[in-house]
């Protein structure tokens, strides 16, 4: 390549898993990148508080600042990767790199989430990128894709598996026949799961990544707050099992849709997938992110979604954009201001085939009367799965039900929950058939 | 987005399946295109011989030309879409077009297979791009992800199910257990193959796909003469099901790969695939591909490969790209100017695993007669299946082997259909396990 080049001087803020990922993939890869996109991407200057971190990573000491205001006040750099998470300071780095006149690369769903309307408005007015291409999907150049390789179509879906913590969990379950505890012990003790879990097995992270997803596909940010969020606490290995006798598998899904009347659909929530459909095949920490487009048809993104590496390949993705047109500027190319007509379906308004597992006492009628309940809410049964027991015992009574509103299953609910022969609170799980 | 804003003019060459596809969806999503990109793609001239398919598809008789020469002699231009197909006219097209100082778009694998070397050569003489995410794996932005979403990292290796026809057969043979023929009919009726069905079913097309693959994982273009591409013609429905008793489905795949000496080796041949892996659960038409990076670890990209819409939205992509930045000018970035040191292996060097299956006369011994040629090749038997028999009948012996330097396994099968009890030349396919 030319033996001139520009060189893109960057500001690494936070020296964790990915932030070390980052520091070491640009001092190995450094040479293959600049030949790939003719131009020098250079670690200029470091914020960590932790200098026994930066030492441990090889970082020369006179580069490492403790502050990373001292980063966003160094008019020497192009870029500043935040990588210090939470949404407080690393909201005030990244509008005041931004307003500094600073490229930014995160990967801080949590925060895009919550404030990413504020940032992408700022970056705007100051026409520098915000790149996130790390905040979904770790390595998976899945923001890539629809931003750019779909750019030619309106999005009709996005169903994603999201959250290697929960994946692994549901694999777990299903392939070992754990119960939720178990899988998550051993998730804690494979390195798979946070000391505190909740973040992940609660659902959040998935809606943070949804709302990111939603933003880039329909032009909007959804407060975290209005995504209807269900983790994986209450999955049980039995509902797993069961399920795989109806020819389906159990995952973690954001999903994300839009009818023809532009109305968006954003949720989070355990979900039966066709065991023969490509997603339930994504076991174990993998992501997978299917894609539904007008033009395309259904295309599909797999790989690791977290970890240091992935998500540092993917940092460095979003630093080669901004280094392959540097320093030429280019346009910057925000997040939410397409104009789309787009508003949020309530949880009410959602269409789903559904699950339902009842644990009932063996008696004669039972089933009758938990039908003529379906039955008045216009709510059809596909098939049922009953175990044989002795009258007088309880037993699960399985069903799989017709697209019914979600209002009308929750009302049925409610009212099966009061025949005398259910004995349990009763088990619904929404079912996604991708046809 | 602005409300002034720039446009690229496109010429469009060839009014086929895909060329179709791409002037309908400029005009039913211009819109939507210029609100993400901040740019109008206009198509303001159009090459086809054919007036009658131009007015079915309702492009205004004014802007139709009847040879693409009135395309690259337009200086009001800026891209040119070569969607003419073929290795001749479309050179002299492409070749002039980028001459004359436009960039261009172009599908056309077999022409980049062949010439891609020197077009991109004139390419990044007069610092034009030469683009072409559609000639692989139709709408899958999986051009984009090589480049620029993994450009962080070494490619280790590339595995694609690039053929939708293959892929369509190969599932229903074991589906429907059909024979080749059958299935070949079938594909045909379903409109899923060409009347001459050779180009796809002989591999030939993934082979035209893997040497562009191979050229940006690698940076050197590989003659399609040099690489060895074996089809699926001759793939048996027994072997199907005797890989599926095994625990493997059977796909065509593309295989790249390279070693920690640079050197790199692609072939394109029915491979027995692990069924738990995901590349397995690829079926009717779909394309997948699975690279590994030495950052990212295993991404794998899925979706429909062929077809004139998702053919479509790649080609749009791609004009996007070129509009994005667009009148401002970019660098161009091409293929095969990365100074890698890489060699291509010969076949003779493959290591793989095998399948092996015989057809013998069942009568004591045979089974140690075969075991001892391949001992004395120092290759190892994993596991054997042979039907029931009555003595003095012939029935087939199944081996699987151990891993094999193809050498040693083409000496070992010669040797082997030597053996008197051997009645019908052996079947060999090479095994992947994704380790």
């Amino acid at each position: 390549m030319n033996s001139s080049h520009s060189i893109l001087r960057v500001g690494l803020a936070g020296l964790g898993t990915v932030g070390g990922g980052v520091w070491h993939r640009l001092a190995t890869q450094s040479d293959l990148i600049k030949q790939r996109i003719g131009a020098e991407i250079r670690v200029v200057q470091v914020a960590d508080k932790r200098m026994d971190r930066a030492r441990e990573l090889g970082v020369p000491e006179k580069i490492v600042a403790d502050d990373w205001r001292k980063l966003t006040a160094n008019s020497d750099l192009d870029v500043i990767i935040e990588l210090i998470g939470g949404t407080k300071q690393a909201f005030e780095l990244i509008k005041e790199a931004l307003q500094s006149g600073k490229h930014v690369v995160t990967a801080n769903k949590a925060l895009l989430a919550e404030r990413g309307a504020e940032l992408f408005a700022t970056a705007q007015k100051h026409q520098r990128h915000l790149l996130f291409e790390a905040s979904v999907a770790g390595g998976i150049p899945i923001i890539r894709a629809l931003r750019e390789g779909l750019v030619a179509n309106r999005i009709i879906s996005i169903h994603g598996i999201i959250n290697g913590t929960c994946n692994y969990i549901l694999t777990r379950m299903n392939e070992a026949g754990l119960e939720f505890k178990e899988a998550l012990a051993e998730a804690k003790r494979e390195g798979y799961a946070e000391a505190d879990e909740s973040l992940d097995v609660d659902g959040h992270d998935t809606a943070h990544k949804a709302a990111v997803l939603a933003a880039l596909a329909y032009g909007f940010w959804i407060p975290p707050e209005k995504l209807h969020t269900e983790g994986i606490r209450t999955v049980e290995k039995q509902d797993i099992l069961y399920a795989r006798k109806l020819g389906y598998g159990l995952k973690l899904l954001a999903i994300i849709k839009t009818d023809k009347e532009s109305a968006v659909e954003v949720r989070v929530h355990p979900t039966l997938v066709p065991e023969s459909h490509v997603l339930a095949s994504v076991s174990g920490v993998f992501n997978a992110v299917l894609v539904r487009g007008d033009v395309v048809g259904d295309t599909l993104y797999y790989g690791r979604g977290a970890g240091g590496d992935p998500t540092a390949s993917a940092v460095i993705s979003d630093l080669a954009q901004i280094a392959a047109h540097f320093p030429q500027e280019q346009k910057a190319r925000n997040v939410g201001h397409e104009s789309l007509q787009s508003r949020l379906k309530s949880m009410d308004e959602i269409v789903s085939r559904y699950y339902l597992r009842l644990l009932v006492l063996d008696r004669p009628g039972v089933l009758a009367e938990v039908a003529r309940v379906l039955a008045t809410r216009q709510i059809g049964i596909s098939s049922v799965i009953q175990p044989e027991a002795h009258a007088g015992e309880t037993t699960p009574l399985v069903l799989m039900l017709h697209d019914a509103p979600e209002s009308q299953l929750q009302a049925a609910v409610r009212e099966i929950s009061q025949i005398s022969a259910v004995k349990a609170p009763p088990v619904h799980l929404r079912v996604e058939d991708f046809d």
